[in-house]
């Protein structure tokens, strides 16, 4: 068990499954902590889900997610705080003091004007956040998701958005399909230090069969997984390690068999850097 | 015509015209550039490639592509510059100065040495390119091609790279559909100013339907093209605007519509910025 004390299973992964599920699921294959997304809160309710996860001992490493700030009015953009302020509401209901801000794409071809949108989004929320003790993680996406999830689109971006703010307010997190491509990344990552609330892993695969559903299992693909992890533990973060896949044929497998597979590669490709070989 | 002084058509934009057929239909569309692709000269032959763009009365703004440097073995990366030589001589023949460079992707997970392998080879490259005349134009790919195409993935990355050689050896491409993400773009547009030696357009288009072949014609997709030409022309870029579209429904299009097509783009979406609308 000790190996798997930092795991954690992100339930995108296993998208399959309810809440109930999922729980379930990590209690049978040991996997100590979960970040439940708020649909499937939703599902479950609110109370029901505090309970269930506290009931089966599990951790709860974050909540997925606020953010989604850009909107072309000013009433659409005080709806998404709003939105917000609930999604603080729930972490802190449900055990953690993490948000996973997605920030959002561009309601126009204003991409900069959706940038400051963000900027104030995040503004609006820090205090109202700090008052329930939840941490606001900036998760810069992919550049292929600037138009379509997220302006924020580089470490560089997001430590410099985080740090208008204390460490204990606002902070980053590192998904290294994200951010594997980054040239700047080993910087942005030792600049983040004391700033780093959340590490994701996953893959990227060769060739890449979908831009949303194409993320692979650790170790299908060319990511440096546990290079990036031994970075981003040199900048002072010890706390869980999601694994967040979006993928179809993942998806369509049996949670079960997906949990165990991903306790397998955790052992051989997060916390172990395999050779190099060729792809 | 005077408005159409600086368009260029990508020969990839008609995929399914062969070099006389482009040709042709530039002649008949009024557009006074072409930049062919080496496969398509292959196919013709140099010597009559360069008589067909000649006898047209065209110009050639750039030849596609060099590059594609990184390779597990010395013998292999040996074989790459000799065909980027072959690139050189080609380019020359064909009058234009400048070739592009799509660097390539690492062979294995060592992205680190992917790039350095790039170096190492522009560096080989550069005093024979200088020899016929040719500068190398690095062109950063979108970081979503990082794996399969070119791990150069931003335009600071090109400047640093194109910044240990004379203006007049090494520059870079500003492709819109590459870079319009980067919140560092129009500091980096700046920072190249006297290096660039290309500028491309096409369009984000949102959904993107497809990685590779998902890019929009100009105007149909979320990017600030006129703004990015804006900055371009700021930094001193006054040559040929290259229309490079990697588009199924696009290619399968009759090509003279293509043509029509994009001259009403160009005016309407690329030497003018439209106001912002709705996506």
């Amino acid at each position: 068990m000790e190996n798997f004390n930092r795991l954690s299973l992100n339930q995108i992964t296993t998208e399959k499954w309810n809440l109930r599920e999922a729980v379930e699921g990590c209690v049978r294959a040991g996997i100590p902590w979960i970040a439940p997304w708020r649909h499937k809160v939703e599902e479950l309710g609110l109370k029901e889900s505090k309970k269930l996860i506290q009931d089966a001992g599990l951790q709860v490493s974050s909540l997925c997610r606020g953010g989604m700030f850009p909107a072309l009015s000013r009433a659409e953009r005080e709806k998404r705080i709003d939105d917000n302020k609930r999604a603080v509401e729930e972490a802190a209901e449900l055990g953690t003091d993490v948000l996973v801000l997605v920030c959002g794409p561009s309601a126009d071809k204003n991409i900069d004007g959706a940038r400051k949108m963000v900027a104030d989004g995040i503004e609006q929320l820090v205090p109202f956040a700090e008052g329930y003790g939840i941490k606001l993680a900036i998760e810069p996406l992919h550049p292929m998701y600037a138009a379509e999830r997220s302006v924020v689109v580089s470490m560089n971006q997001a430590n410099t958005l985080a740090e208008a703010y204390r460490p204990d307010q606002v902070g980053v997190v590192v998904d290294v399909f994200h951010v594997w491509w980054d040239p700047d990344l080993y910087n942005q990552i030792n600049r983040a230090k004391g700033r780093i609330l959340g590490f994701h892993v996953s893959d990227w695969i060769v060739p890449t069969p979908d831009m949303l559903m194409g993320r692979g299992m650790m170790g299908d693909g060319v990511i440096e997984i546990a290079r990036i992890r031994e970075a981003v533990e040199a900048a002072g973060y010890r706390g869980p390690i999601e694994v967040e896949i979006f993928n179809k044929a993942i998806w369509d497998q049996d949670g079960d068999y997906t949990l165990n597979q991903i306790k397998e590669r955790y052992l051989s490709h997060v916390l172990v850097q395999p050779p190099i070989k060729i792809k």
